[in-house]
């Protein structure tokens, strides 16, 4: 797998590089963020948090402006942000910033003309983490989080897959799109009219019958402007209570959706996943 | 003084804003960022650092990318961030990054057609605080900080006035701007050909001979790729051994001129000023 180096800057100790690749998944290039804190230059093997941004954002966003690296570094966590969708003139697009490139919503798209290159899903579940753990000094040992339509996929991804992930945070997820706007228009485009396609990609609808649990953290701003019509985390409070899922949910008084909310509370995010991803 | 709010969010239990207001000194409109912690919520006045940021940056890299408000909320500490220079159709400006908008340099112009709106060391020194301390839950000590050219005006404003900041530090300042070729095309078009105007504005000049020393800390990256040509923190040093001035110079290896390395000592900073910030 090719892999090329765009950027890297010491930082905390360690380094932030941003690396474009080219995925057979996706049939398309894309790059990806990396924090590797100060212990794998020892030669050490760390564990991974995978993070999953929203709408608009590229590799960039989170890594310039959550400052995750900083317990990262304390902590021995790598941390990997992908793109959130491929990118380029052969990409199909969409004018509008809730679909098309910058929106992938981290699913399997199966409508024209979306399937060929809309494969999130599968792209951060397998090809990401095997070439990340073929390519770095990490072990395979995971966890994820992610904001708002990354937050959404970072619950799918774990609620799907539990062992493939120790612990799965998010910050302002799309608790329940098969009933929000954006998850509709998504879904509809990506999967097709069939809402029984779109169960698989709802963290509330798979909360309900998951068969192994991890622990989950969930924080939400109340002063955020999509809380009641396109986030809906009351609705995945109940979820949780109906199949006794370990999920914390806290809501902040105050905070918007914004990448200042994110940064206020990063730090409780990270302790929350070492709790698990040093446990080996 | 007309002042009005464009952004406001929660972060850190505190505040981050940014506003817009019509300057006199500066002829024209400028914005800011202020963060205030959340000590100020029970009506207590806290101290301020005011940073100022390098070329091309506005009122926002710094308070996106640095992570200060952690500490600043911790130790309640309020920040400033002014805009790097007024803009808009009727300031002057040139096509080049580090000429006219993004690049005041902390100077007051005297040469046409600069002097009626570059007046940023004036705006910094007085106008600035005057509206912060009149509007905000502050109080009047001060410390300053800031990035290249914003290390630089920082360096400045401390070394001609100990009397108005309590401590002052920098990350990559342009040390010594009359030797340097940023300086140099600057200070020409701002302050015209006569260098012995240019020497009130060179932070190793002013060094050798300043009446009240105030503790000064500067952090230098040894990736950095303006550290030979533009910033010359070498020379900042030896005035600051021919002065006995109280400098700390660290290098720091592998770190470059980004934002990643101002986020990895950022904590150096807050808590070095905090110390005199905090003794009343």
């Amino acid at each position: 797998m090719s892999l090329e180096l765009k950027s890297s800057h010491r930082s905390f100790g360690g380094w932030t590089k941003h690396y474009l690749h080219s995925s057979k998944i996706l049939n398309n290039d894309i790059r990806f963020a990396i924090y590797l804190p100060p212990q794998t230059s020892d030669g050490q093997k760390v564990p991974v948090l995978y993070w999953l941004s929203g709408l608009t954002c590229t590799d960039e966003n989170f890594i310039q402006k959550s400052g995750v690296q900083r317990l990262a570094s304390e902590l021995g966590i790598a941390v990997v942000a992908p793109d959130t969708s491929p990118r380029g003139k052969d990409i199909p697009d969409q004018d509008s910033y809730d679909l098309g490139q910058g929106a992938g919503f981290y699913v399997n798209a199966t409508e024209h003309p979306w399937s060929q290159h809309y494969r999130m899903y599968d792209y951060v579940l397998n090809e990401l983490p095997t070439l990340i753990e073929e390519t770095f000094p990490v072990n395979d040992i995971r966890s994820i989080s992610g904001h708002s339509m990354g937050g959404h996929g970072a619950l799918v991804l774990a609620l799907r897959n539990p062992n493939r992930y120790r612990s799965v945070s998010a910050f302002s997820p799309i608790c329940n799109p098969v009933s929000a706007p954006w998850g509709q228009k998504a879904f509809n485009a990506y999967l097709g009219p069939d809402m029984p396609d779109w169960a698989q990609y709802d963290a509330s609808l798979l909360m309900l019958h998951t068969e192994h649990q991890i622990p989950a953290l969930v924080d939400q701003g109340m002063a955020d402007e999509f809380l009641e019509h396109q986030l809906k985390p009351e609705t995945l409070k109940s979820a949780a209570n109906a199949s006794n899922y370990p999920l914390t949910l806290n809501y902040r008084e105050g905070y918007d959706h914004s990448y200042f909310f994110i940064a206020s509370f990063m730090d409780d995010h990270i302790k929350f996943h070492a709790n698990y991803l040093n446990a080996l």
